[in-house]
Protein backbone atom coordinates (compact mmCIF):
# COMPACT_ATOMS: atom_id res chain seq x y z
CA UNK A 1 0.00 0.00 0.00
CA UNK A 2 2.57 2.75 1.18
CA UNK A 3 3.58 3.97 -2.83
CA UNK A 4 0.50 3.71 -4.06
CA UNK A 5 -0.78 6.93 -4.42
CA UNK A 6 -4.10 8.19 -3.02
CA UNK A 7 -6.72 10.57 -4.26
CA UNK A 8 -7.41 13.06 -0.92
CA UNK A 9 -10.64 14.18 -0.45
CA UNK A 10 -10.94 18.03 0.33
CA UNK A 11 -10.77 19.20 4.37
CA UNK A 12 -9.64 16.53 6.83
CA UNK A 13 -9.07 13.37 6.42
CA UNK A 14 -11.51 10.29 8.25
CA UNK A 15 -9.77 9.97 11.67
CA UNK A 16 -9.89 6.52 10.85
CA UNK A 17 -6.87 6.89 8.20
CA UNK A 18 -5.19 5.33 5.21
CA UNK A 19 -2.47 3.95 5.33
CA UNK A 20 -0.92 6.89 3.78
CA UNK A 21 -2.45 9.35 6.57
CA UNK A 22 -0.64 7.01 9.18
CA UNK A 23 3.04 6.97 7.19
CA UNK A 24 2.92 10.73 6.82
CA UNK A 25 1.90 11.63 10.57
CA UNK A 26 4.88 9.35 11.06
CA UNK A 27 6.77 11.15 9.13
CA UNK A 28 6.18 14.21 11.21
CA UNK A 29 6.21 12.37 14.37
CA UNK A 30 10.18 11.44 13.57
CA UNK A 31 10.86 14.58 12.17
CA UNK A 32 9.69 16.57 15.27
CA UNK A 33 11.69 14.13 16.87
CA UNK A 34 14.64 15.05 16.00
CA UNK A 35 14.47 18.88 16.18
CA UNK A 36 13.53 18.54 19.94
CA UNK A 37 16.37 16.15 20.71
CA UNK A 38 18.47 19.07 19.65
CA UNK A 39 17.25 22.15 20.05
CA UNK A 40 14.36 22.25 22.58
CA UNK A 41 11.04 23.57 21.99
CA UNK A 42 11.70 27.13 21.56
CA UNK A 43 13.80 26.94 18.70
CA UNK A 44 11.56 24.90 16.73
CA UNK A 45 9.27 25.77 14.21
CA UNK A 46 6.64 24.23 12.82
CA UNK A 47 7.56 25.87 9.47
CA UNK A 48 10.54 23.97 9.92
CA UNK A 49 9.31 20.44 10.72
CA UNK A 50 6.84 20.81 7.48
CA UNK A 51 9.56 21.54 5.46
CA UNK A 52 12.17 18.75 6.52
CA UNK A 53 8.87 16.66 6.13
CA UNK A 54 8.39 17.70 3.04
CA UNK A 55 4.92 17.93 3.72
CA UNK A 56 2.53 20.98 2.01
CA UNK A 57 2.34 24.35 4.46
CA UNK A 58 -1.38 24.33 5.94
CA UNK A 59 -1.99 20.62 6.01
CA UNK A 60 -0.58 20.10 9.46
CA UNK A 61 -3.67 20.17 11.13
CA UNK A 62 -5.04 17.42 9.05
CA UNK A 63 -2.28 15.08 11.38
CA UNK A 64 -2.78 17.23 14.67
CA UNK A 65 -5.44 19.85 16.72
CA UNK A 66 -2.73 22.22 17.13
CA UNK A 67 1.16 22.46 18.09
CA UNK A 68 0.09 21.47 22.41
CA UNK A 69 -1.34 18.33 20.19
CA UNK A 70 1.80 17.76 18.47
CA UNK A 71 3.90 18.30 21.45
CA UNK A 72 2.07 16.17 23.46
CA UNK A 73 2.34 13.24 20.88
CA UNK A 74 5.93 13.59 20.75
CA UNK A 75 6.82 13.41 24.67
CA UNK A 76 4.53 9.92 24.36
CA UNK A 77 6.35 8.75 21.60
CA UNK A 78 9.89 9.60 22.80
CA UNK A 79 8.76 8.18 26.07
CA UNK A 80 7.71 4.68 24.73
CA UNK A 81 11.01 4.90 21.73
CA UNK A 82 13.34 5.47 24.87
CA UNK A 83 11.86 2.78 27.10
CA UNK A 84 12.47 0.62 24.05
CA UNK A 85 16.08 1.69 23.72
CA UNK A 86 16.45 1.23 27.49
CA UNK A 87 14.80 -2.41 27.74
CA UNK A 88 17.19 -3.83 24.99
CA UNK A 89 20.24 -3.10 27.60
CA UNK A 90 18.16 -3.67 30.42
CA UNK A 91 16.53 -7.11 29.67
CA UNK A 92 19.41 -8.49 28.26
CA UNK A 93 19.84 -11.33 30.96
CA UNK A 94 23.31 -12.65 29.53
CA UNK A 95 24.97 -9.55 31.63
CA UNK A 96 24.71 -8.93 35.60
CA UNK A 97 22.07 -6.30 37.00
CA UNK A 98 24.68 -3.65 36.68
CA UNK A 99 26.57 -4.85 33.82
CA UNK A 100 22.60 -4.06 32.27
CA UNK A 101 22.84 -0.65 33.50
CA UNK A 102 26.34 -0.32 32.21
CA UNK A 103 25.55 -1.30 28.74
CA UNK A 104 22.72 1.19 28.99
CA UNK A 105 25.46 3.74 29.77
CA UNK A 106 27.72 2.55 26.45
CA UNK A 107 24.51 2.44 24.12
CA UNK A 108 23.96 6.68 25.28
CA UNK A 109 27.52 7.39 24.66
CA UNK A 110 27.48 5.66 20.76
CA UNK A 111 24.36 7.32 20.39
CA UNK A 112 25.26 11.07 21.03
CA UNK A 113 28.73 10.67 19.77
CA UNK A 114 27.00 9.28 16.85
CA UNK A 115 25.19 13.14 16.66
CA UNK A 116 28.24 15.38 17.43
CA UNK A 117 26.80 15.48 20.83
CA UNK A 118 24.15 17.89 19.43
CA UNK A 119 21.43 15.95 20.64
CA UNK A 120 20.49 15.17 24.05
CA UNK A 121 17.13 13.61 25.58
CA UNK A 122 14.22 15.49 24.43
CA UNK A 123 11.95 15.07 27.97
CA UNK A 124 15.76 16.80 29.37
CA UNK A 125 15.26 19.49 26.80
CA UNK A 126 11.68 20.32 27.50
CA UNK A 127 12.16 19.95 31.65
CA UNK A 128 14.21 22.83 31.21
CA UNK A 129 12.57 24.65 29.14
CA UNK A 130 9.16 23.85 31.51
CA UNK A 131 8.56 27.51 32.43
CA UNK A 132 8.05 28.60 28.97
CA UNK A 133 5.81 25.17 27.53
CA UNK A 134 1.85 24.26 27.96
CA UNK A 135 1.29 23.24 31.37
CA UNK A 136 -0.11 20.22 29.86
CA UNK A 137 3.55 18.88 29.12
CA UNK A 138 4.27 18.64 32.91
CA UNK A 139 2.73 16.09 34.28
CA UNK A 140 3.38 13.75 30.75
CA UNK A 141 7.31 14.78 31.55
CA UNK A 142 7.18 13.51 35.02
CA UNK A 143 5.24 10.03 34.06
CA UNK A 144 8.00 9.70 31.65
CA UNK A 145 10.84 9.72 33.96
CA UNK A 146 8.66 7.81 36.81
CA UNK A 147 8.24 5.23 33.88
CA UNK A 148 12.19 4.79 33.35
CA UNK A 149 12.75 5.03 36.92
CA UNK A 150 10.37 2.62 37.24
CA UNK A 151 12.46 -0.16 35.00
CA UNK A 152 15.85 0.75 36.60
CA UNK A 153 14.52 0.18 39.94
CA UNK A 154 13.20 -3.19 38.84
CA UNK A 155 17.15 -3.91 37.52
CA UNK A 156 18.34 -2.90 40.50
CA UNK A 157 15.86 -4.86 43.17
CA UNK A 158 17.88 -7.73 40.90
CA UNK A 159 20.92 -6.42 41.47
CA UNK A 160 20.20 -6.84 45.46
CA UNK A 161 19.46 -10.28 44.50
CA UNK A 162 21.99 -10.88 42.54
CA UNK A 163 24.38 -9.34 45.88
CA UNK A 164 25.75 -6.79 43.24
CA UNK A 165 23.98 -4.26 45.21
CA UNK A 166 23.34 -4.12 49.71
CA UNK A 167 20.47 -4.48 51.15
CA UNK A 168 20.07 -1.28 53.13
CA UNK A 169 20.39 0.40 49.88
CA UNK A 170 16.60 1.33 48.25
CA UNK A 171 16.06 0.77 44.58
CA UNK A 172 13.50 3.28 44.24
CA UNK A 173 15.47 6.44 45.48
CA UNK A 174 18.69 5.01 43.75
CA UNK A 175 16.49 4.71 40.46
CA UNK A 176 15.44 8.29 40.92
CA UNK A 177 19.31 9.33 41.84
CA UNK A 178 19.93 7.55 38.56
CA UNK A 179 17.67 10.10 36.92
CA UNK A 180 18.23 13.19 38.27
CA UNK A 181 21.94 13.03 37.78
CA UNK A 182 21.73 11.31 34.40
CA UNK A 183 20.02 14.15 32.75
CA UNK A 184 22.85 16.62 34.35
CA UNK A 185 25.32 14.52 32.79
CA UNK A 186 23.17 14.42 29.59
CA UNK A 187 23.67 18.71 29.24
CA UNK A 188 27.17 18.58 30.19
CA UNK A 189 28.06 15.92 27.18
CA UNK A 190 26.39 18.24 24.83
CA UNK A 191 27.97 21.44 26.47
CA UNK A 192 31.79 20.40 26.55
CA UNK A 193 30.82 18.12 23.38
CA UNK A 194 32.28 14.99 25.18
CA UNK A 195 30.97 11.63 26.33
CA UNK A 196 33.30 11.89 29.78
CA UNK A 197 30.44 13.33 32.03
CA UNK A 198 28.55 10.54 30.99
CA UNK A 199 31.28 8.32 32.15
CA UNK A 200 32.10 10.65 35.28
CA UNK A 201 28.34 9.93 36.79
CA UNK A 202 28.21 6.26 35.75
CA UNK A 203 30.82 5.89 37.57
CA UNK A 204 29.85 7.74 40.30
CA UNK A 205 26.52 6.08 40.31
CA UNK A 206 28.22 2.34 40.62
CA UNK A 207 30.11 3.64 43.08
CA UNK A 208 27.43 4.57 45.12
CA UNK A 209 25.25 1.53 44.24
CA UNK A 210 27.53 -1.07 45.04
CA UNK A 211 28.35 0.56 48.30
CA UNK A 212 32.24 0.58 47.54
CA UNK B 1 24.83 61.01 42.38
CA UNK B 2 22.27 58.74 41.10
CA UNK B 3 18.96 60.78 41.44
CA UNK B 4 20.75 63.60 39.87
CA UNK B 5 19.47 63.75 35.90
CA UNK B 6 22.20 64.07 34.21
CA UNK B 7 22.04 65.88 30.47
CA UNK B 8 23.22 63.45 27.90
CA UNK B 9 25.74 63.62 24.99
CA UNK B 10 24.55 63.13 21.37
CA UNK B 11 25.49 59.43 20.58
CA UNK B 12 27.56 57.03 22.51
CA UNK B 13 28.64 58.13 26.15
CA UNK B 14 32.33 57.81 26.44
CA UNK B 15 33.20 53.95 27.86
CA UNK B 16 34.93 56.23 30.62
CA UNK B 17 31.40 56.50 32.56
CA UNK B 18 29.35 58.37 35.59
CA UNK B 19 28.15 57.06 37.92
CA UNK B 20 24.83 57.31 36.21
CA UNK B 21 25.98 55.10 33.44
CA UNK B 22 27.38 52.69 35.69
CA UNK B 23 24.05 52.40 37.49
CA UNK B 24 22.00 51.67 34.35
CA UNK B 25 24.19 49.24 33.04
CA UNK B 26 23.59 47.16 36.15
CA UNK B 27 19.95 47.77 36.15
CA UNK B 28 20.43 45.94 32.57
CA UNK B 29 22.28 43.03 34.01
CA UNK B 30 20.27 42.54 37.11
CA UNK B 31 17.02 42.02 34.68
CA UNK B 32 19.11 40.77 32.24
CA UNK B 33 20.34 37.64 34.65
CA UNK B 34 16.63 37.31 36.31
CA UNK B 35 14.81 36.18 32.57
CA UNK B 36 17.56 34.38 31.72
CA UNK B 37 17.66 32.28 35.04
CA UNK B 38 14.26 31.86 34.69
CA UNK B 39 13.74 30.89 31.07
CA UNK B 40 17.09 30.87 28.87
CA UNK B 41 18.14 32.96 26.27
CA UNK B 42 15.64 32.12 23.55
CA UNK B 43 12.56 33.20 25.36
CA UNK B 44 13.92 36.32 26.23
CA UNK B 45 13.81 39.13 24.23
CA UNK B 46 15.94 42.39 24.02
CA UNK B 47 12.67 44.15 24.07
CA UNK B 48 11.59 42.95 27.09
CA UNK B 49 14.20 43.55 28.83
CA UNK B 50 14.60 46.98 28.03
CA UNK B 51 11.06 47.61 28.93
CA UNK B 52 11.44 45.65 32.48
CA UNK B 53 14.93 47.92 33.09
CA UNK B 54 12.70 51.13 32.04
CA UNK B 55 15.12 52.10 29.54
CA UNK B 56 14.26 53.66 26.31
CA UNK B 57 13.95 50.98 23.20
CA UNK B 58 17.47 51.79 21.25
CA UNK B 59 19.70 53.10 24.15
CA UNK B 60 21.07 49.27 24.43
CA UNK B 61 24.15 49.84 22.19
CA UNK B 62 25.41 52.86 24.46
CA UNK B 63 25.86 49.75 27.17
CA UNK B 64 26.69 46.80 25.25
CA UNK B 65 28.32 45.71 21.56
CA UNK B 66 25.39 43.49 20.69
CA UNK B 67 23.16 41.04 22.16
CA UNK B 68 26.09 38.65 21.96
CA UNK B 69 28.39 40.56 24.12
CA UNK B 70 25.87 41.36 26.59
CA UNK B 71 24.96 37.35 26.84
CA UNK B 72 28.79 37.05 27.61
CA UNK B 73 28.54 39.67 30.33
CA UNK B 74 25.34 37.65 31.89
CA UNK B 75 27.49 34.46 32.12
CA UNK B 76 30.18 36.18 33.75
CA UNK B 77 28.20 38.02 36.14
CA UNK B 78 26.17 34.93 37.32
CA UNK B 79 29.74 33.13 37.54
CA UNK B 80 30.79 35.52 39.89
CA UNK B 81 27.42 35.99 41.85
CA UNK B 82 27.18 32.05 42.23
CA UNK B 83 30.42 31.65 43.46
CA UNK B 84 29.93 34.52 46.30
CA UNK B 85 27.25 32.88 47.13
CA UNK B 86 28.76 29.41 46.94
CA UNK B 87 31.15 30.71 49.03
CA UNK B 88 29.20 31.96 52.00
CA UNK B 89 28.39 28.35 52.71
CA UNK B 90 31.73 26.51 51.54
CA UNK B 91 33.75 29.38 53.36
CA UNK B 92 31.59 28.57 56.91
CA UNK B 93 34.54 27.13 58.96
CA UNK B 94 32.05 26.90 61.96
CA UNK B 95 31.19 23.90 60.10
CA UNK B 96 32.60 20.44 59.31
CA UNK B 97 33.77 20.36 55.46
CA UNK B 98 30.71 18.25 54.70
CA UNK B 99 28.17 20.42 56.32
CA UNK B 100 29.14 23.07 54.64
CA UNK B 101 28.52 22.08 51.59
CA UNK B 102 24.97 20.67 52.51
CA UNK B 103 24.74 24.08 53.83
CA UNK B 104 25.16 25.57 50.10
CA UNK B 105 22.06 22.90 49.13
CA UNK B 106 19.41 23.89 51.46
CA UNK B 107 20.44 28.16 50.25
CA UNK B 108 19.67 26.49 46.98
CA UNK B 109 16.56 24.99 48.10
CA UNK B 110 15.26 28.10 50.01
CA UNK B 111 16.29 30.22 47.02
CA UNK B 112 14.32 28.15 44.36
CA UNK B 113 11.47 27.62 46.49
CA UNK B 114 11.32 31.44 47.46
CA UNK B 115 10.77 31.74 43.08
CA UNK B 116 8.24 29.11 43.03
CA UNK B 117 10.80 26.81 41.20
CA UNK B 118 10.49 28.88 38.07
CA UNK B 119 14.42 30.40 38.76
CA UNK B 120 16.64 27.56 37.96
CA UNK B 121 20.57 27.87 36.73
CA UNK B 122 21.47 30.37 34.50
CA UNK B 123 24.20 28.20 33.16
CA UNK B 124 22.50 24.86 33.23
CA UNK B 125 20.16 26.93 30.79
CA UNK B 126 22.38 27.71 28.85
CA UNK B 127 24.51 24.77 28.52
CA UNK B 128 20.68 23.08 27.20
CA UNK B 129 20.42 25.46 24.91
CA UNK B 130 23.82 25.72 23.93
CA UNK B 131 23.49 24.00 20.23
CA UNK B 132 21.44 27.11 19.46
CA UNK B 133 23.52 30.09 20.93
CA UNK B 134 26.51 31.89 19.59
CA UNK B 135 29.76 29.13 20.10
CA UNK B 136 31.25 32.25 22.17
CA UNK B 137 29.31 30.78 25.11
CA UNK B 138 30.80 27.47 25.40
CA UNK B 139 33.99 28.14 26.77
CA UNK B 140 32.46 31.19 29.33
CA UNK B 141 30.03 28.20 30.28
CA UNK B 142 32.84 25.14 30.67
CA UNK B 143 35.04 27.87 32.46
CA UNK B 144 32.10 28.75 35.07
CA UNK B 145 31.63 25.19 36.16
CA UNK B 146 35.24 24.50 36.36
CA UNK B 147 35.40 27.58 38.86
CA UNK B 148 32.78 26.26 40.95
CA UNK B 149 34.38 22.81 40.41
CA UNK B 150 37.26 23.93 41.73
CA UNK B 151 36.15 25.44 45.02
CA UNK B 152 34.06 22.61 46.19
CA UNK B 153 36.96 20.56 45.43
CA UNK B 154 38.96 22.64 47.58
CA UNK B 155 35.94 21.83 50.63
CA UNK B 156 36.20 18.30 49.45
CA UNK B 157 40.13 18.22 50.68
CA UNK B 158 39.31 19.70 54.08
CA UNK B 159 36.87 16.29 54.22
CA UNK B 160 39.37 14.49 53.60
CA UNK B 161 41.83 16.06 55.94
CA UNK B 162 38.63 15.95 58.87
CA UNK B 163 38.14 12.24 58.22
CA UNK B 164 34.98 12.98 56.47
CA UNK B 165 36.05 11.37 53.01
CA UNK B 166 38.31 8.27 52.95
CA UNK B 167 41.44 8.80 51.27
CA UNK B 168 40.75 6.62 48.01
CA UNK B 169 37.98 8.92 46.30
CA UNK B 170 39.77 12.12 44.60
CA UNK B 171 38.28 15.58 45.19
CA UNK B 172 38.59 16.49 41.90
CA UNK B 173 36.71 13.95 39.95
CA UNK B 174 33.85 13.97 42.86
CA UNK B 175 33.50 17.63 42.71
CA UNK B 176 32.91 17.21 38.91
CA UNK B 177 30.02 14.84 40.19
CA UNK B 178 28.88 17.14 42.11
CA UNK B 179 28.29 19.45 39.29
CA UNK B 180 27.03 17.27 36.97
CA UNK B 181 24.13 15.83 39.17
CA UNK B 182 23.48 18.90 40.54
CA UNK B 183 22.20 20.52 37.64
CA UNK B 184 19.98 17.61 36.67
CA UNK B 185 18.76 17.94 40.31
CA UNK B 186 17.76 21.54 39.55
CA UNK B 187 16.46 20.85 36.42
CA UNK B 188 14.33 18.09 37.95
CA UNK B 189 13.42 20.82 40.63
CA UNK B 190 11.49 22.75 38.02
CA UNK B 191 10.21 20.15 36.35
CA UNK B 192 8.36 18.94 39.73
CA UNK B 193 7.80 22.04 41.57
CA UNK B 194 9.58 20.36 44.21
CA UNK B 195 13.02 20.11 46.29
CA UNK B 196 12.70 16.72 46.60
CA UNK B 197 14.90 15.77 43.74
CA UNK B 198 17.69 18.16 45.53
CA UNK B 199 17.39 16.35 48.53
CA UNK B 200 17.32 13.30 46.95
CA UNK B 201 20.64 13.86 44.68
CA UNK B 202 22.39 15.18 47.86
CA UNK B 203 21.67 12.80 50.23
CA UNK B 204 23.11 10.33 47.34
CA UNK B 205 26.12 12.51 46.89
CA UNK B 206 26.91 12.57 50.58
CA UNK B 207 26.69 9.14 50.97
CA UNK B 208 28.84 8.74 48.29
CA UNK B 209 31.83 10.82 49.28
CA UNK B 210 32.01 9.46 52.87
CA UNK B 211 31.92 6.07 51.12
CA UNK B 212 29.21 4.81 53.33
Amino acid sequence: MENVPIKRRRGRPPKNQSASYQDTRQVLIRVGLAALTEKGYSYTGLDEILRVANIPKGSFYHYFDNKEAFGQTLIEAYGHFFASKLERSLSDNSRTPLARIQAFVEDAKAGMEKFDYRRGCLIGNLGQEMVALPESFRSLLCNTFRDWESRIARVLTEAQVAGEMPDHLLPEPMAQFFWIGWEGAVLRAKLEKSSQPLDQFAEGFMALVRGS
